[in-house]
């Protein structure tokens, strides 16, 4: 059960906090959220890089996710190195120690009713030469 | 046609049962799903374990998978060995002994209009030392 | 530009054609799509065998799709050798024979505003064996 | 942080540009869209197909990405050699001279409220014998 799954490195070109929320509670709130598993007995420690449109990418972002657990980080609550800004396209590059799985959701309440998508990251091959 | 299609481990970081629903008959409840195809001549036998972000993974969740049938699962409906908590995030790693196809189909009805999404599987590829 | 992209084979596990719909208009009535793009120079023809939870795999359902084009198949008005059944759940495989990309989306229209959801399908691997 | 990373071809079966819009903001707007990262310092010139169901394909369309920068296209904007027409189902092929990797995500505002889709595109292996 404790068998590292995944890859080291995962991809999301889609990445948009929207500006504005209609929901009836906070866990209605319009997020863009990274969904992380690890599910080896090793910590893993993986970085974030943001990339823009027109300027350089930012990052990294630091998260630290246990043993045998799941993380679901709310990019809207990314702080250091600085926050990511509302209603700008951006994309993710999530690379980690150990392997890792990597899913990517949003959930849009910018109207009455909310809107969701998701989809597993695209995971890096890693290449020998590598190592 | 009774040729085993996919892979025997599959990896969803992505898991959320809404607390509560708005829908106007049953099939319009808030669900998470898990849809596995056994296309194969076997019985599969499936193991499901859930992670969480604060304790230890609960499981497994035993499913059988009648020969060249689908099972399209409620995570609401598992009981044993526990309930899956509402409101609460988790991710699911599905291990079978015949390969099957897996994907996730969540529909949240918490607003008055519902929202869906779903994604395939992460598929773990099998390592020839795992034999 | 006619080069031969993707697989023979591909399966999708969620399936599910809604019993009723809610659009002001025909393209927002409630529909299960197979999209299949056929990057060849030949006409690819294609068989889909749709499983259900209890009982046998219905099929071939045949579709033919002419070089470098695409196909956005409704699920909803497969006939022969017999309809899909409505508000059951199901999964598809779908076999050509000359290489091609499948993807999957379904609109839900049950409730006044509509929901989507779609994923790329699940890409079988040939084996050389099989070859 | 400047290595390439994914693929150099992408598909894209769904595709589908809705005929009017219903928000209340231009990003509101019913639209279909490209995602594409480029991670690598160098810059990514990207040409895109269009495939019908009934007509020869459109393109290339032409797109430089600079590097270390993603951007999130809309295809309601494509105009050369032709704007896409509206309510016509489509499919994509992206290819680029440097590794990219490309997402896929529709907004679909025609109902008041709003419905959004999204996956990860289908990454083409490259073959030795391609170079």
């Amino acid at each position: 059960m404790n068998t590292p799954l995944g890859k080291k490195k995962w991809v999301i070109p889609e990445g948009y906090i929207p500006g504005w929320s209609h929901g009836d509670s906070p866990d209605l709130e319009s997020h863009d959220a990274l969904l992380i598993l690890n599910t080896s007995n090793k910590t893993a420690h993986v970085e974030i890089y943001i990339y823009f449109e027109d300027k350089d990418p930012v990052g990294p972002y630091s998260v630290i996710i246990n043993p045998i657990r799941t993380k679901h980080l709310l990019v809207n609550d990314f702080t250091s190195p600085q926050p990511i800004p509302r209603e700008t396209a951006y994309s993710s590059v999530i690379s980690s120690d150990t392997p890792v799985v990597v899913e990517y959701t949003r959930l849009d309440s910018r109207q009455a009713e909310n809107a969701l998508l998701t989809t597993i990251a695209y995971p890096v091959e890693e290449r020998k030469s590598n190592g």
